[in-house]
């Protein structure tokens, strides 16, 4: 493959991903008027990775890896859709879809980075490597901030409550206490103030 | 200051820029149904900067640090507004309001990061460094793959001109000859399918 072929379905993928501009999910950008797409939750985790990488106790966090994380982790989504995280039923099936989906459009790059992409994805959906895990962290904190600022919008239209809210955001805690202690503060304040049942 | 005090200063910084998701450029989403946002954008620019940092001459670049700067650079353009590279009135005091901006929105951080913030962010501006001349290169190529997808949706209402943008995106050549290369056949493709005068 000569260079121009290599950088032709490298420039495809890129056109390709645009689509995430499209899928939007069930929370709201803080002004409340509108939901937020996948484009714009991926940039917003990619500045939390930059602001917050300190919060972990493990030494030698990969920020470079988180970010290339967020970055790609909802790319899926452009075949599979947005599965809530409440959604049980949406969940049975989401890991084949989005298998599926990971194999189609990771395809269209040349094949090292196709490999290393999957490689990435994969190593996000398993939480198991520390950058795994708090680019995990990063993707649960961010709706409980667009839900405090938003008087819980994402929430009201399924009947969310609390307790699991809690239960779904514990794994927070394993890769950064304080970060889960101040989550652990937004989703009391939002049940106190009513946004969550 | 504790840690509490730091991370409510930072949850602020990252809450106030979910404004970016509000401020619309010229360029359209490749679909054409509506123009892109400052996040979207630079969420792309990020994806550029992860699938081509071969694509330069310059030994070592700092893929973390192009990665940190396209993911801020537009922060500014909550308070100092999009101003469209053919604008030429628009540039006159675009500086003077940029600074401003980046002088209260990084100023919700705290100091060691706000100083990060501004340095980053200036190192854009001045285009000196590999790093920002590599980031400011996927700053000039993304409007083309938007504009050669959507036929020009985002120059037409413009009138602008195949030797204007010519010009204006020559800087990309000593970064990266590679992708100058293919920023060129784009122009000239545009031109004869008739999206740039």
């Amino acid at each position: 493959m000569n260079n121009f072929e290599k950088l032709k379905k490298q420039m495809d993928f890129l056109i390709e991903v645009d689509k995430v501009k499209n899928i939007y999910r069930q929370n709201y950008i803080t002004d409340g008027s509108r939901r937020e797409n996948d484009a714009e939750h991926s940039w917003h985790l990619a500045m939390m990775a930059f602001i917050l990488s300190d919060y972990t106790k493990e030494a030698d966090l990969d920020v470079l890896k988180v970010m290339k994380m967020v970055l790609i982790h909802d790319i899926v989504e452009i075949d599979a859709g947005d599965t809530f995280l409440y959604d049980e039923q949406g969940y049975l099936d989401k890991d084949e879809r989005e298998t599926k989906a990971a194999m189609r459009i990771f395809g269209i790059l040349p094949e090292d980075q196709k490999n290393e992409m999957i490689d990435l994805w994969e190593e996000f959906e398993l939480r198991e490597t520390k950058e795994a895990k708090f680019a995990a962290a990063l993707d649960g904190i961010h709706p409980l901030m667009n839900n405090y600022i938003t008087k819980g919008a994402g929430w009201k239209n399924h009947d969310v409550k609390a307790e699991k809210v809690l239960e779904k955001k514990a794994y927070i805690e394993e890769i950064s206490p304080e970060l889960w202690e101040y989550a652990k503060k937004i989703i009391e304040e939002c049940a106190n103030l009513g946004y969550l049942k």
